[in-house]
Protein backbone atom coordinates (compact mmCIF):
# COMPACT_ATOMS: atom_id res chain seq x y z
CA UNK A 1 0.00 0.00 0.00
CA UNK A 2 1.63 3.27 -0.90
CA UNK A 3 1.02 6.78 0.63
CA UNK A 4 0.43 10.27 -0.51
CA UNK A 5 0.67 13.81 0.22
CA UNK A 6 -0.53 16.75 -1.60
CA UNK A 7 1.52 19.45 -2.59
CA UNK A 8 -0.45 22.50 -3.09
CA UNK A 9 -1.35 26.37 -2.41
CA UNK A 10 -2.88 27.42 1.01
CA UNK A 11 -6.68 28.23 1.43
CA UNK A 12 -8.06 28.03 -2.42
CA UNK A 13 -9.53 25.03 -3.82
CA UNK A 14 -8.28 25.91 -7.09
CA UNK A 15 -7.05 22.77 -9.53
CA UNK A 16 -5.59 20.57 -5.78
CA UNK A 17 -9.93 20.27 -5.46
CA UNK A 18 -10.09 17.81 -7.75
CA UNK A 19 -7.32 15.54 -6.47
CA UNK A 20 -9.31 15.94 -3.09
CA UNK A 21 -12.69 14.58 -4.34
CA UNK A 22 -10.97 11.82 -5.82
CA UNK A 23 -8.99 10.80 -2.91
CA UNK A 24 -12.30 12.14 -1.13
CA UNK A 25 -14.50 9.38 -3.21
CA UNK A 26 -12.10 7.29 -2.85
CA UNK A 27 -12.06 7.51 1.23
CA UNK A 28 -7.79 6.96 0.80
CA UNK A 29 -6.60 9.26 3.21
CA UNK A 30 -4.59 12.91 1.57
CA UNK A 31 -2.45 14.80 3.69
CA UNK A 32 -1.18 18.16 2.63
CA UNK A 33 1.73 20.21 2.25
CA UNK A 34 0.75 23.99 2.23
CA UNK A 35 4.08 25.66 2.70
CA UNK A 36 4.78 27.93 -0.05
CA UNK A 37 8.41 27.68 0.12
CA UNK A 38 8.36 24.13 -0.69
CA UNK A 39 5.86 24.68 -3.21
CA UNK A 40 7.45 26.70 -5.32
CA UNK A 41 11.18 24.44 -4.64
CA UNK A 42 9.63 21.78 -6.06
CA UNK A 43 8.02 23.61 -9.04
CA UNK A 44 11.56 25.25 -9.79
CA UNK A 45 12.73 25.10 -13.34
CA UNK A 46 16.20 24.79 -12.26
CA UNK A 47 15.58 20.88 -10.60
CA UNK A 48 12.77 20.61 -8.50
CA UNK A 49 13.29 17.82 -5.39
CA UNK A 50 16.91 16.02 -6.21
CA UNK A 51 17.30 13.06 -8.64
CA UNK A 52 13.21 13.34 -9.60
CA UNK A 53 11.76 14.58 -12.70
CA UNK A 54 10.73 18.58 -12.42
CA UNK A 55 7.57 19.69 -11.72
CA UNK A 56 6.15 22.47 -13.89
CA UNK A 57 2.89 23.28 -11.77
CA UNK A 58 1.13 22.75 -8.60
CA UNK A 59 -0.57 20.66 -7.96
CA UNK A 60 1.63 17.91 -7.40
CA UNK A 61 1.12 14.16 -6.04
CA UNK A 62 3.75 12.84 -3.74
CA UNK A 63 3.60 9.16 -3.83
CA UNK A 64 5.46 7.07 -1.42
CA UNK A 65 5.26 3.34 -2.03
CA UNK A 66 6.25 1.17 0.66
CA UNK A 67 10.20 0.56 0.79
CA UNK A 68 11.01 2.06 -2.43
CA UNK A 69 11.71 6.09 -3.04
CA UNK A 70 8.84 8.57 -3.46
CA UNK A 71 8.10 9.98 -6.28
CA UNK A 72 6.21 12.65 -7.73
CA UNK A 73 3.36 13.77 -10.41
CA UNK A 74 2.17 16.41 -11.81
CA UNK A 75 -0.33 17.87 -14.64
CA UNK A 76 -4.13 17.51 -13.25
CA UNK A 77 -5.39 15.58 -15.57
CA UNK A 78 -2.74 13.15 -15.10
CA UNK A 79 -3.09 12.59 -11.70
CA UNK A 80 -6.45 11.77 -11.45
CA UNK A 81 -6.15 8.95 -14.44
CA UNK A 82 -3.26 7.53 -12.28
CA UNK A 83 -5.23 7.54 -9.21
CA UNK A 84 -8.43 6.39 -11.00
CA UNK A 85 -6.65 3.10 -11.78
CA UNK A 86 -5.29 2.61 -8.24
CA UNK A 87 -8.92 3.72 -6.59
CA UNK A 88 -11.56 2.29 -8.92
CA UNK A 89 -12.92 5.28 -9.98
CA UNK A 90 -12.09 4.43 -13.82
CA UNK A 91 -15.33 4.19 -15.23
CA UNK A 92 -15.58 0.53 -15.24
CA UNK A 93 -17.89 -0.46 -18.56
CA UNK A 94 -19.25 -4.23 -18.89
CA UNK A 95 -18.12 -5.52 -21.87
CA UNK A 96 -15.75 -3.06 -22.89
CA UNK A 97 -11.68 -3.14 -23.03
CA UNK A 98 -9.99 -1.16 -19.75
CA UNK A 99 -7.83 0.48 -22.42
CA UNK A 100 -10.87 1.87 -24.18
CA UNK A 101 -12.61 2.93 -21.04
CA UNK A 102 -9.15 4.65 -19.31
CA UNK A 103 -8.99 6.46 -22.40
CA UNK A 104 -12.78 7.49 -22.47
CA UNK A 105 -12.42 8.64 -18.59
CA UNK A 106 -8.98 10.82 -19.67
CA UNK A 107 -10.82 12.46 -22.66
CA UNK A 108 -13.60 13.68 -20.33
CA UNK A 109 -11.58 14.87 -17.43
CA UNK A 110 -9.15 17.08 -19.79
CA UNK A 111 -12.28 18.51 -21.01
CA UNK A 112 -13.72 19.33 -17.84
CA UNK A 113 -10.11 20.66 -16.83
CA UNK A 114 -10.40 22.60 -20.13
CA UNK A 115 -13.45 24.37 -19.21
CA UNK A 116 -12.07 25.12 -16.15
CA UNK A 117 -8.74 26.64 -17.82
CA UNK A 118 -11.23 28.85 -19.89
CA UNK A 119 -13.69 29.44 -16.25
CA UNK A 120 -9.76 30.97 -15.02
CA UNK A 121 -8.65 32.81 -18.12
CA UNK A 122 -12.46 35.04 -17.68
CA UNK A 123 -10.07 36.81 -14.85
CA UNK A 124 -6.66 36.14 -16.10
CA UNK A 125 -6.96 36.50 -20.33
CA UNK A 126 -3.46 38.39 -20.82
CA UNK A 127 -0.76 36.37 -17.68
CA UNK A 128 -1.27 34.85 -14.82
CA UNK A 129 1.97 37.19 -13.74
CA UNK A 130 -0.77 40.10 -13.04
CA UNK A 131 -3.48 40.92 -11.35
CA UNK A 132 -7.07 40.77 -12.38
CA UNK A 133 -7.33 44.61 -11.99
CA UNK A 134 -3.98 44.37 -14.51
CA UNK A 135 -6.33 42.96 -17.02
CA UNK A 136 -10.12 43.99 -16.49
CA UNK A 137 -11.11 45.16 -20.14
CA UNK A 138 -9.47 42.59 -21.39
CA UNK A 139 -11.34 40.48 -18.78
CA UNK A 140 -14.73 42.16 -19.90
CA UNK A 141 -14.47 40.85 -23.41
CA UNK A 142 -13.09 37.19 -22.67
CA UNK A 143 -16.15 37.48 -20.64
CA UNK A 144 -18.79 37.85 -23.42
CA UNK A 145 -17.43 34.67 -25.58
CA UNK A 146 -17.52 32.90 -22.58
CA UNK A 147 -20.77 33.41 -21.20
CA UNK A 148 -22.50 33.38 -24.70
CA UNK A 149 -20.46 30.73 -26.20
CA UNK A 150 -18.03 28.73 -24.19
CA UNK A 151 -20.70 27.56 -21.09
CA UNK A 152 -22.99 26.15 -23.44
CA UNK A 153 -20.74 24.72 -25.87
CA UNK A 154 -19.56 22.96 -22.92
CA UNK A 155 -23.00 22.33 -21.15
CA UNK A 156 -24.15 20.71 -24.05
CA UNK A 157 -21.37 18.59 -25.08
CA UNK A 158 -21.41 16.51 -21.31
CA UNK A 159 -25.14 17.01 -21.62
CA UNK A 160 -24.28 14.46 -24.71
CA UNK A 161 -22.64 12.10 -22.89
CA UNK A 162 -24.52 11.97 -19.67
CA UNK A 163 -27.96 11.18 -22.37
CA UNK A 164 -25.72 8.89 -24.06
CA UNK A 165 -24.38 6.65 -21.05
CA UNK A 166 -27.76 6.81 -19.34
CA UNK A 167 -29.03 5.02 -22.35
CA UNK A 168 -26.41 2.60 -22.20
CA UNK A 169 -26.35 1.75 -18.44
CA UNK A 170 -29.53 3.57 -16.81
CA UNK A 171 -27.01 5.78 -14.48
CA UNK A 172 -26.20 9.56 -14.73
CA UNK A 173 -22.31 9.34 -15.27
CA UNK A 174 -19.76 10.27 -17.57
CA UNK A 175 -18.84 6.87 -18.44
CA UNK A 176 -19.68 3.28 -17.46
CA UNK A 177 -21.47 1.80 -14.45
CA UNK A 178 -20.61 4.25 -11.73
CA UNK A 179 -18.85 7.58 -10.56
CA UNK A 180 -15.17 7.83 -12.37
CA UNK A 181 -12.39 10.76 -11.90
CA UNK A 182 -14.10 12.55 -15.10
CA UNK A 183 -17.52 12.83 -12.99
CA UNK A 184 -15.78 14.29 -10.15
CA UNK A 185 -14.22 17.22 -12.02
CA UNK A 186 -17.59 17.65 -14.19
CA UNK A 187 -18.99 17.94 -10.35
CA UNK A 188 -16.26 20.58 -9.53
CA UNK A 189 -16.37 22.50 -12.30
CA UNK A 190 -20.04 22.84 -12.30
CA UNK A 191 -19.93 23.88 -8.55
CA UNK A 192 -17.00 26.91 -9.63
CA UNK A 193 -19.05 28.13 -12.40
CA UNK A 194 -22.30 28.39 -9.75
CA UNK A 195 -19.85 30.66 -7.73
CA UNK A 196 -18.34 32.55 -10.11
CA UNK A 197 -21.31 33.03 -13.05
CA UNK A 198 -24.93 32.56 -11.09
CA UNK A 199 -26.37 34.25 -13.54
CA UNK A 200 -25.03 32.52 -16.57
CA UNK A 201 -25.89 29.34 -15.12
CA UNK A 202 -29.40 30.03 -14.11
CA UNK A 203 -29.67 31.12 -17.91
CA UNK A 204 -28.43 27.91 -19.15
CA UNK A 205 -30.78 25.98 -16.55
CA UNK A 206 -33.70 27.86 -17.66
CA UNK A 207 -32.99 27.31 -21.32
CA UNK A 208 -33.56 23.18 -20.93
CA UNK A 209 -30.65 22.62 -23.00
CA UNK A 210 -28.47 20.89 -20.24
CA UNK A 211 -31.12 19.51 -18.37
CA UNK A 212 -29.03 16.62 -16.52
CA UNK A 213 -26.68 18.41 -15.04
CA UNK A 214 -28.30 20.19 -12.31
CA UNK A 215 -29.45 16.91 -11.19
CA UNK A 216 -26.23 15.15 -11.79
CA UNK A 217 -24.67 17.76 -9.39
CA UNK A 218 -26.60 16.99 -7.17
CA UNK A 219 -26.30 13.41 -7.09
CA UNK A 220 -22.43 13.87 -7.20
CA UNK A 221 -22.84 15.99 -3.96
CA UNK A 222 -25.40 13.53 -2.03
CA UNK A 223 -22.47 10.63 -2.86
CA UNK A 224 -19.74 13.24 -1.78
CA UNK A 225 -21.52 14.73 1.36
CA UNK A 226 -18.89 14.15 4.25
CA UNK A 227 -16.07 15.47 2.51
CA UNK A 228 -18.56 18.18 1.79
CA UNK A 229 -19.45 19.03 4.96
CA UNK A 230 -16.09 18.84 6.48
CA UNK A 231 -13.70 21.41 7.49
CA UNK A 232 -11.27 19.64 4.56
CA UNK A 233 -13.51 21.37 1.79
CA UNK A 234 -12.47 25.05 0.94
CA UNK A 235 -15.02 27.51 0.25
CA UNK A 236 -14.44 29.31 -3.17
CA UNK A 237 -12.44 33.03 -3.30
CA UNK A 238 -9.71 33.88 -5.33
CA UNK A 239 -8.94 30.81 -6.79
CA UNK A 240 -9.50 28.95 -10.02
CA UNK A 241 -13.22 30.59 -10.08
CA UNK A 242 -13.56 33.63 -8.76
CA UNK A 243 -16.94 35.84 -8.12
CA UNK A 244 -16.82 39.27 -9.82
CA UNK A 245 -19.98 40.96 -10.56
CA UNK A 246 -19.30 42.33 -14.08
CA UNK A 247 -17.55 38.94 -15.15
CA UNK A 248 -21.44 37.42 -15.17
CA UNK A 249 -24.09 37.41 -17.65
CA UNK B 1 -5.15 -5.53 -35.93
CA UNK B 2 -6.91 -2.18 -35.81
CA UNK B 3 -6.91 0.62 -38.34
CA UNK B 4 -7.43 3.85 -38.02
CA UNK B 5 -8.01 7.58 -39.47
CA UNK B 6 -7.44 10.91 -38.25
CA UNK B 7 -10.45 13.45 -38.04
CA UNK B 8 -9.07 17.16 -38.57
CA UNK B 9 -9.03 20.41 -40.36
CA UNK B 10 -7.26 20.06 -44.02
CA UNK B 11 -3.97 22.33 -44.75
CA UNK B 12 -2.92 23.20 -41.48
CA UNK B 13 -0.80 21.19 -39.12
CA UNK B 14 -2.38 22.38 -36.13
CA UNK B 15 -3.02 19.70 -33.05
CA UNK B 16 -3.65 16.81 -35.44
CA UNK B 17 0.65 17.34 -35.87
CA UNK B 18 1.36 15.71 -32.88
CA UNK B 19 -1.03 12.52 -33.79
CA UNK B 20 0.68 12.12 -37.20
CA UNK B 21 3.48 12.49 -35.30
CA UNK B 22 3.34 9.38 -33.53
CA UNK B 23 1.69 7.55 -36.49
CA UNK B 24 5.21 8.45 -38.37
CA UNK B 25 7.36 7.59 -35.80
CA UNK B 26 5.27 4.06 -35.34
CA UNK B 27 5.69 3.44 -39.18
CA UNK B 28 1.67 2.96 -38.99
CA UNK B 29 -0.70 4.23 -41.88
CA UNK B 30 -2.86 7.10 -40.86
CA UNK B 31 -5.81 8.02 -43.70
CA UNK B 32 -7.73 11.55 -42.58
CA UNK B 33 -10.78 12.84 -43.32
CA UNK B 34 -10.41 16.61 -43.91
CA UNK B 35 -13.88 16.85 -45.14
CA UNK B 36 -15.14 20.13 -42.70
CA UNK B 37 -18.81 19.14 -42.89
CA UNK B 38 -18.23 15.58 -41.59
CA UNK B 39 -15.93 17.37 -38.71
CA UNK B 40 -18.38 19.47 -37.84
CA UNK B 41 -21.23 17.06 -37.99
CA UNK B 42 -18.32 14.60 -35.54
CA UNK B 43 -17.87 17.34 -33.26
CA UNK B 44 -21.32 18.47 -32.80
CA UNK B 45 -22.68 19.14 -29.25
CA UNK B 46 -25.96 17.50 -30.28
CA UNK B 47 -24.77 14.12 -30.39
CA UNK B 48 -21.60 13.57 -32.70
CA UNK B 49 -21.46 10.05 -34.17
CA UNK B 50 -25.06 8.73 -33.54
CA UNK B 51 -24.29 5.56 -30.77
CA UNK B 52 -20.94 7.22 -29.85
CA UNK B 53 -19.63 9.41 -26.87
CA UNK B 54 -19.55 13.12 -28.31
CA UNK B 55 -16.13 14.31 -28.75
CA UNK B 56 -16.18 18.25 -27.97
CA UNK B 57 -13.41 19.12 -30.64
CA UNK B 58 -10.72 17.80 -33.47
CA UNK B 59 -8.61 16.04 -33.55
CA UNK B 60 -10.78 12.88 -33.75
CA UNK B 61 -9.04 9.69 -34.14
CA UNK B 62 -11.19 6.72 -35.24
CA UNK B 63 -9.96 3.42 -34.01
CA UNK B 64 -11.34 0.43 -36.01
CA UNK B 65 -10.80 -2.95 -34.09
CA UNK B 66 -11.15 -5.72 -36.32
CA UNK B 67 -14.67 -7.66 -36.16
CA UNK B 68 -15.96 -4.63 -33.81
CA UNK B 69 -17.29 -1.46 -34.09
CA UNK B 70 -15.43 1.63 -34.34
CA UNK B 71 -14.72 3.97 -31.69
CA UNK B 72 -14.22 7.24 -31.48
CA UNK B 73 -11.12 9.32 -29.39
CA UNK B 74 -10.12 13.10 -28.65
CA UNK B 75 -8.23 15.43 -26.54
CA UNK B 76 -4.93 15.34 -28.03
CA UNK B 77 -2.74 13.74 -24.88
CA UNK B 78 -5.48 11.08 -24.51
CA UNK B 79 -4.67 10.08 -28.00
CA UNK B 80 -1.12 10.35 -27.70
CA UNK B 81 -1.72 8.49 -24.57
CA UNK B 82 -4.03 5.38 -25.89
CA UNK B 83 -1.74 5.43 -29.22
CA UNK B 84 2.09 5.00 -27.01
CA UNK B 85 1.05 1.95 -25.14
CA UNK B 86 0.03 0.05 -28.68
CA UNK B 87 3.19 1.89 -30.59
CA UNK B 88 6.06 1.14 -28.09
CA UNK B 89 6.22 5.09 -28.02
CA UNK B 90 5.71 4.76 -24.10
CA UNK B 91 8.80 5.66 -22.43
CA UNK B 92 10.38 2.26 -21.54
CA UNK B 93 12.55 2.77 -18.42
CA UNK B 94 14.02 -0.68 -16.93
CA UNK B 95 12.78 -1.41 -13.16
CA UNK B 96 10.07 1.29 -12.97
CA UNK B 97 6.56 0.36 -13.62
CA UNK B 98 4.92 0.40 -16.71
CA UNK B 99 2.14 2.39 -14.65
CA UNK B 100 4.47 5.24 -13.18
CA UNK B 101 6.17 5.44 -16.73
CA UNK B 102 2.96 6.17 -18.29
CA UNK B 103 2.01 8.91 -15.91
CA UNK B 104 5.56 10.42 -16.72
CA UNK B 105 5.22 10.72 -20.21
CA UNK B 106 1.31 11.97 -20.30
CA UNK B 107 3.06 14.38 -17.66
CA UNK B 108 5.30 15.76 -20.31
CA UNK B 109 2.78 15.42 -22.95
CA UNK B 110 0.23 17.71 -21.51
CA UNK B 111 2.86 20.15 -20.37
CA UNK B 112 4.33 20.44 -23.42
CA UNK B 113 0.54 20.68 -25.26
CA UNK B 114 -0.09 23.81 -22.53
CA UNK B 115 3.03 25.19 -23.97
CA UNK B 116 1.16 25.10 -27.76
CA UNK B 117 -1.75 26.05 -25.97
CA UNK B 118 -0.47 29.22 -24.92
CA UNK B 119 1.28 29.92 -28.25
CA UNK B 120 -2.03 29.79 -29.55
CA UNK B 121 -3.32 32.63 -27.11
CA UNK B 122 -0.82 34.74 -27.99
CA UNK B 123 -3.15 35.58 -31.02
CA UNK B 124 -6.14 34.47 -29.88
CA UNK B 125 -6.20 35.68 -25.97
CA UNK B 126 -9.90 36.56 -26.05
CA UNK B 127 -11.97 34.22 -28.42
CA UNK B 128 -11.41 31.60 -30.83
CA UNK B 129 -14.63 32.72 -32.56
CA UNK B 130 -13.04 36.43 -33.51
CA UNK B 131 -10.02 36.80 -36.39
CA UNK B 132 -6.55 37.72 -34.70
CA UNK B 133 -6.83 41.12 -36.52
CA UNK B 134 -10.44 41.45 -33.56
CA UNK B 135 -8.30 40.93 -30.55
CA UNK B 136 -4.86 42.95 -31.69
CA UNK B 137 -4.05 45.21 -29.15
CA UNK B 138 -4.90 41.84 -26.48
CA UNK B 139 -2.65 39.54 -28.56
CA UNK B 140 0.41 42.78 -28.25
CA UNK B 141 -0.11 42.47 -24.19
CA UNK B 142 -0.32 38.58 -24.16
CA UNK B 143 2.88 38.32 -26.46
CA UNK B 144 5.48 40.45 -23.68
CA UNK B 145 4.40 37.67 -21.28
CA UNK B 146 4.58 34.91 -23.36
CA UNK B 147 8.19 35.68 -24.73
CA UNK B 148 9.89 37.28 -21.51
CA UNK B 149 7.88 34.64 -18.72
CA UNK B 150 6.40 31.65 -20.32
CA UNK B 151 8.73 30.28 -22.92
CA UNK B 152 11.90 30.71 -20.51
CA UNK B 153 9.82 28.94 -17.73
CA UNK B 154 9.10 26.61 -20.27
CA UNK B 155 12.44 26.02 -21.83
CA UNK B 156 13.81 25.64 -18.31
CA UNK B 157 11.35 23.16 -17.43
CA UNK B 158 11.97 20.68 -20.55
CA UNK B 159 15.99 21.41 -19.98
CA UNK B 160 15.80 20.26 -16.38
CA UNK B 161 13.64 17.13 -17.24
CA UNK B 162 16.30 16.27 -20.26
CA UNK B 163 19.40 17.16 -18.05
CA UNK B 164 17.78 14.30 -15.49
CA UNK B 165 17.31 11.64 -18.19
CA UNK B 166 20.46 11.84 -19.66
CA UNK B 167 22.23 11.54 -16.12
CA UNK B 168 20.03 8.39 -15.69
CA UNK B 169 20.29 6.74 -19.28
CA UNK B 170 22.87 8.44 -21.35
CA UNK B 171 19.99 9.84 -23.55
CA UNK B 172 18.70 13.24 -24.93
CA UNK B 173 14.93 12.35 -24.34
CA UNK B 174 12.18 13.48 -21.49
CA UNK B 175 11.29 9.82 -20.54
CA UNK B 176 12.96 6.10 -20.33
CA UNK B 177 15.83 4.72 -22.92
CA UNK B 178 13.93 5.44 -26.73
CA UNK B 179 11.47 8.40 -28.44
CA UNK B 180 8.16 8.55 -26.38
CA UNK B 181 5.13 10.62 -27.63
CA UNK B 182 6.08 13.10 -25.41
CA UNK B 183 9.58 14.08 -27.05
CA UNK B 184 7.26 14.16 -30.24
CA UNK B 185 5.38 16.68 -28.78
CA UNK B 186 8.25 18.78 -26.95
CA UNK B 187 9.48 18.41 -30.50
CA UNK B 188 6.50 19.94 -32.23
CA UNK B 189 6.49 22.89 -30.13
CA UNK B 190 10.03 23.41 -30.74
CA UNK B 191 9.48 23.50 -34.59
CA UNK B 192 6.28 25.67 -34.31
CA UNK B 193 8.05 28.14 -31.63
CA UNK B 194 10.73 28.71 -34.05
CA UNK B 195 8.41 29.41 -37.15
CA UNK B 196 5.84 31.90 -34.50
CA UNK B 197 8.75 33.38 -32.55
CA UNK B 198 12.43 32.73 -34.34
CA UNK B 199 13.50 36.04 -32.27
CA UNK B 200 12.26 34.59 -28.98
CA UNK B 201 13.78 31.52 -29.33
CA UNK B 202 17.00 32.90 -31.20
CA UNK B 203 17.10 34.99 -27.65
CA UNK B 204 16.80 31.59 -25.83
CA UNK B 205 19.49 30.07 -27.59
CA UNK B 206 21.94 32.76 -27.15
CA UNK B 207 20.94 32.35 -23.30
CA UNK B 208 22.41 29.31 -22.81
CA UNK B 209 19.55 28.74 -20.57
CA UNK B 210 18.25 25.88 -22.10
CA UNK B 211 21.22 24.24 -24.31
CA UNK B 212 19.67 20.43 -25.27
CA UNK B 213 16.78 21.80 -26.44
CA UNK B 214 18.42 22.55 -30.17
CA UNK B 215 20.42 19.32 -30.07
CA UNK B 216 17.10 17.49 -29.39
CA UNK B 217 15.25 19.01 -31.93
CA UNK B 218 17.60 18.25 -34.49
CA UNK B 219 17.93 14.80 -33.23
CA UNK B 220 14.50 14.22 -33.75
CA UNK B 221 13.96 15.55 -36.98
CA UNK B 222 16.77 13.40 -37.65
CA UNK B 223 14.76 10.60 -36.93
CA UNK B 224 11.74 11.78 -38.13
CA UNK B 225 13.30 12.82 -41.51
CA UNK B 226 11.36 10.26 -43.93
CA UNK B 227 8.29 11.69 -42.40
CA UNK B 228 9.26 15.54 -42.44
CA UNK B 229 10.44 15.15 -46.35
CA UNK B 230 7.93 13.58 -47.27
CA UNK B 231 4.22 15.48 -49.10
CA UNK B 232 2.43 14.46 -44.87
CA UNK B 233 4.28 17.09 -43.36
CA UNK B 234 2.35 20.10 -43.88
CA UNK B 235 3.81 23.90 -43.59
CA UNK B 236 3.47 26.13 -40.55
CA UNK B 237 0.85 28.71 -42.07
CA UNK B 238 -2.26 30.28 -39.88
CA UNK B 239 -3.16 27.51 -37.79
CA UNK B 240 -2.02 26.95 -34.03
CA UNK B 241 1.39 28.47 -34.68
CA UNK B 242 1.58 31.77 -36.26
CA UNK B 243 4.24 34.58 -37.53
CA UNK B 244 3.27 37.58 -36.97
CA UNK B 245 6.46 40.04 -36.80
CA UNK B 246 4.43 42.24 -33.92
CA UNK B 247 3.89 39.10 -31.88
CA UNK B 248 7.29 37.93 -31.40
CA UNK B 249 10.34 39.37 -29.52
Amino acid sequence: MASYRLFYWPQIPGRGEFVRLAFAAAKVPLPEVNDVGKLVALTSADGGVAGHEPQFAVPVLEVQPERQAPFYLSQTGNILQFVAKRFGLDGEQPGVESDVTHAQVLQFTLTGLDWALEAHNVHHPISVALYYEDQKPEALRYTQAFVHERIPKFAKHFQAALTLNRQRHNVRRLVGTKTSVADLVLFQVLEGLRFAHPRAMQRLQDSGDAADLEPFRAELAEELKEYLGSARRRPFSDGLFRYYSELDL
